[in-house]
């Protein structure tokens, strides 16, 4: 089976937003082995989407459009879609009570143009959208598919999770991908340690890719079935998990504040934080994980010197002894923290994300992550690289890693 | 002059990166007034990319094509366009002794396959390459033209900038956006304020596309240059201002928590935040923005019952009679935040992001916002729907919202 994905939209056209969707599902559908041979990128306009969908039909077995499903004049992809098909657009009920309560919820009228987001065309599978409003479609046509799927990402994900897992199981055999997380290594550093394996990949391939600080090793196995593609990844998957041992922090693709909760969970421990450079963003990491309250009480964002003195209980001398960028800061931010929350765990942040604020001897990128337990009060020094955004954001990763090391002696 | 972007190269189809390369070009056509009605991706493969050009060659006048043009096997690019047009390849003498001389400069044998990047379709206009070794080309051919660009988006992105600058200035003028950020309200609803004007609409032109319970309203003008683009552009943006009012937060694409330091800076306030639900997110988006120290001095995090006690002197009664997701706590935490921190506001939430915690009379996306000021405290519950991410984003934007009108009286 060979597929195309269609976006449609100006906004893509001319620049603005980059076509993230496209990505998103080429690699579902890469997962469940079917081989996408095209992208195409159409605007709002009747004609060159017409154009564009009848040239999908001639040559693609699947043709997954995104985008153009909205209340507004100029979404029109499903009116185009269902013309070219010859079917006329119908009102799902279920989908027009789904919009009715969500305008309930939020307490704001239901506009006219919202009804037509409820239309789908004849005899289609519906997906339902629990993000949003617009329903998908999916249309058999021709021994050919077409599915209608949303523009808005975190609409459109979980429609495309559900229709691939739901209907498009490949015959031909499956394809299977595991995602091995790891912190703390190079790109470079990394691949030389198992280089040999890259060098040797048939079947399972190895790939490598790496984000923000973080890389991840994507292992695939083409197999006939799930069993068999797992039984082609176990010992590939274990033999990198020797090689790059504690460096490692998921085997399954979670994001390592998941992880952090998870070990939190299972040790029984509880954390509180006080962040200055990262202003929040540890504990909003950790408080995205359903369920966190059960490991994490508080956390303090301590950005003036005035809040760390009051709210933990730094000591003034220490601040101008040290300065607030230091060592000495982060152990007492940390312990303070714990004392203040009554938790096991206190962990701290302090360093200058930039652009303003460096000095020669405490340059932009200078962070210190403290870490107070029960045994007593750990401190590490960072010198890390680059703008505001990638400083705030490795200090994130490095202070979950320092909780994930600390509880797991690694 | 209308253009179309085709991508070569299996990582796009296979989903390994998103096609940004496309959407810079975009950008920078867009700034010299040349429509893109296309964007296409072909995977290395020889046939799907012949077909793909030569479609390309029938619908748009000008045809950027990037990828393909390194020195392996599958990089066939240059090959097939140079074959679609009837094109001899020769060698570029200028191209192959910049190759010899980056492979001296690193100490590295230069490979015989790299020689094959020297080569350029016959009579085309050599663009040079200063971050990598394959040239690009413009072919011009039948009145149309073909430009060929390297992959990499380093190489890429300056020899795009070189080409637009020095072949392609669009006599026919520029294209001049301006996007108005909206929030509060619905796409429909907004767009029934303003359907006079979008149905009038020919130059300049209205677009509106949501993300995460905001707005964008894209005006767009062509013009001969950027003065007249903006005369054409301000009476409308002047009767948008006045029919949407309040609900719009920028005219020049900022975002709100930019809007929001921005005011705090003007008005010489500071602000301190409790956040419950969204967990340390609101003060994570105000300390991203640069300077923000100014008017932010601290946040808390006040997850538990326990640490709305402690911390910011909530009352345990309060907390049992109405409850932690309730306005009088809210107004409490709002208070005590900014009593403890000796700020000029004080901006609380509590709520239930879910999935779980939800209850019949306080459901999941239940939500209060408590502010406090010098005046006294206010409170608004809010009933969001969606996922645990998306109620918590919204929350984020509701309560910098709230900040912004508090400020500006709105």
């Amino acid at each position: 089976m060979n597929a195309e994905i269609i976006a449609v939209g100006t906004e893509l056209l001319i620049g603005q937003i980059a076509n993230t969707n496209a990505q998103y599902i080429s690699q579902r559908l890469a997962e469940v082995g079917v081989n996408v041979y095209y992208h195409s990128v159409v605007g709002d306009n009747r004609n060159r989407m017409i154009e564009t969908i009848k040239l999908a039909l001639l040559r693609s077995d699947l043709i997954v459009i995104t985008g153009g499903l909205g209340p507004t004049q100029d979404d029109i992809t499903k009116e185009v879609a269902a013309e070219i098909i010859g079917l006329p657009l119908v009102l799902h009920k279920e989908s027009e009570e789904r919009i009715k309560e969500f305008f309930k919820k939020i307490n704001r009228p239901m506009v006219e143009s919202n009804k037509k987001q409820a239309l789908i065309p004849d005899g289609t599978i519906v997906i339902p959208n629990n993000n949003g409003m617009a329903p998908g479609s999916i249309i058999n046509f021709n021994s050919k598919t077409i599915v209608l799927l949303p523009g808005p990402p975190k609409e459109m994900k979980p429609m495309c999770d559900y229709f691939i897992s739901n209907d498009l199981i490949d015959s031909n055999g499956v394809i299977k991908s595991k995602y091995i997380k790891i912190f703390g290594l190079g790109e470079a550093t990394l691949e030389k340690k198992i280089l040999d394996l890259i060098k040797d990949q048939s079947n399972p391939t190895i790939a490598t890719y790496c984000n923000d600080g973080e890389v991840t090793l994507r292992v695939t196995a083409r197999a006939r079935n799930i069993e068999e593609a797992r039984r082609l990844l176990n010992p590939l998957i274990s033999e990198i998990t020797v090689r790059l041992g504690e460096f490692i922090y998921s085997i399954n693709d979670e994001k390592l504040e998941e992880v952090v909760v998870k070990i939190l969970k299972d040790r029984g421990k509880t954390i509180a934080l006080a962040e200055s450079c990262t202003g929040g963003m540890i504990s909003a990491r950790i408080t995205d994980i359903p369920g966190a309250s059960k490991v994490f009480q508080q956390g303090a964002v301590t950005y003036s010197n005035k809040s760390k003195v009051n709210s933990l209980g730094v000591e003034e001398d220490a601040l101008i002894k040290f300065g607030a960028v230091s060592h000495e800061v982060a152990r007492q931010m940390a312990e303070g923290i714990r004392r203040v929350s009554g938790s096991d765990l206190g962990l701290s942040v302090t360093g200058i994300a930039g652009p303003g604020g460096g000095t020669e001897s405490k340059p932009v990128g200078l962070v210190y992550i403290g870490l107070a337990d029960e045994k007593g009060v750990n401190s590490w020094e960072y010198k890390f690289t680059g703008n505001r955004d990638s400083v705030r954001q490795i200090t994130v990763l490095s202070a979950l890693d320092r909780i994930r090391r600390s509880l797991t002696d690694k």
